[in-house]
């Protein structure tokens, strides 16, 4: 079976929860960014030994908060030895609006996902109010109001989130063959 | 006082309902594109005339319909006289699903305007669950479900519609003097 | 191995031109979107039979032409039914800008794809001022001055465009197994 | 005359030449973003009293640097208190490759600039080969080699940066009346 991981930065614990189901559906290591942006080399190394890479961010200002794309700028060292090239890729962002600015996220996980040469995998279940509750297929999407704590994650969105996991590890394996 | 139109597409009255809220806010008319993508020449002149111009349509596979890209098509023949440069530009969507895809809507909106040489205005209410319920800043956003009428759209969505046309229209108004 | 289809509208010949190359590329059949953005019934179950689309257009207005963007809406049918599912997607488009808004056009290829649950794969080949001139990596571009005829389309755009084919339809046949 | 000011992040100096000249379209103070994405308290309040921002960064990874974003993040006191809603925005970014992500740049500052309520003004010259020679819209592109210094920046490109600060300005001039 392929290995996935998640990679994310969490502000307050509520990217962190939506990471726990993903990691739980994809069968995952987590990989946390730290507060200031960074990764330990083993963590860099476990990320170039997977076959699939899961990101995560909540959406600060319209877009993944800083220490992501700080993770981002530094795997720059990878981009430029090819060495994500072929891995399968997807993304997940939780924020306090219902639409917001999580796509705009979405997007630039693609895009960094595109400039290693990875392959995306979005989200495919269809939208029923529980699963899928926001309507969201670039990526994997979850929300709650932004006073509350990340205990109050709608179980449908958290279930979505397991599923996207799952989806995502069963690509990798058939590529990873 | 500024002149401000609304230029949309509206396939089931969705967009037309929300329409109607937007250029009630901004005391403009309606344009509306036909089912072939098409406006007459009078309508084209009426947008050559104003001084602000609201673009809309719902979100159909992850991005304006049809006919509102080729009534983006058609306005190249003005694009490439400048006719529009200057102009301040806004826009509205709407879809069946609480996030989807209507960012990518708006984005295009945005770009549209940009090639133009126009001036864009977002929607600047900051949400409290009624007004602005979605959380869209880069233009105005409603939703209702995929198996409903118009008359179901959310009375938020259509106060902060109204808000979102009158915002456009004094924009519009400081820069045409 | 894989079958994959290539399906694109082209204005005046440019895109036509790039579509060739991704094609051979790929070992795939031209898909032709007609002036009025249709497809025949053949045409169509070409598409669902595949297991690799790979969409093309050229950047009008900012945005794939109306054209694609009809069929498009009218793919909603197959979303519906959940036909395209786990195929493999990829896009090209060309513009008369060195840069303009290329990327706008595979965002939205993107969004499309992620909508019908497609695997979406970039173009992967690093720049080299020859090979992917343009440093495009969410899909394939090329690009020729706006006067010129498609034979003008310099060679390494066209043979990016092959490679880009041939990467699309290698990853599908992982897939496929 | 309205008051603008430049704020910026520049890696290795060619961002900040970029800068110099849009900055000097725009009679505008350079604000700079320091390595560690920070401002004096200085800096900020000088961005809270002038009725025009122009944002720029060098485009790493597929978007602006991470420095930028953070100082994006930041920004969040002065959106929460709605300090910058009205202002005029505008933005830049230069990189290695012809097209590449600039526009995934240009589209973050947008949405940056939306959810601060303020107004957008993009790029209008029409691409002549040396004026807008990247044929940009959004936002302003420049564009060197890789290996090569600030000084190799193409002389149109600057000009067009020059132009652009102009742009912005004026607009920012009728605003604030």
């Amino acid at each position: 079976m392929a290995q996935t991981a998640v990679v994310y930065f969490s502000g307050y614990g509520h990217t962190q929860r939506v990471a726990e189901y993903v990691a739980q559906g994809a069968g995952a290591p987590l990989i946390e960014i730290d507060a200031d942006g960074n990764l330990t080399d083993a963590q860099w190394e476990t990320l170039d030994a997977v076959d699939a890479i899961i990101m995560g961010s909540p959406t600060y200002m319209g877009m993944a908060a800083w220490q992501f794309k700080k993770f981002a700028d530094l795997s720059s060292k990878r981009w430029f030895a090819g060495k994500w090239q072929g891995k399968v890729a997807g993304g997940f962002t939780i924020s306090g609006h219902l639409s917001g600015d999580k796509l705009s996220t979405i997007q630039y996980f693609i895009t960094l996902a595109m400039q290693h040469g990875m392959v995306w995998v979005g989200q495919a279940e269809m939208g029923d109010g529980t699963i899928n509750r926001l309507g969201s297929n670039s990526g994997l999407m979850a929300q709650v109001g932004n006073t509350e704590s990340a205990a109050a994650i709608p179980d449908g969105d958290l279930e979505t989130a397991k599923k996207y996991g799952a989806r995502v590890a069963e690509i990798a394996g058939k590529l990873a063959v």
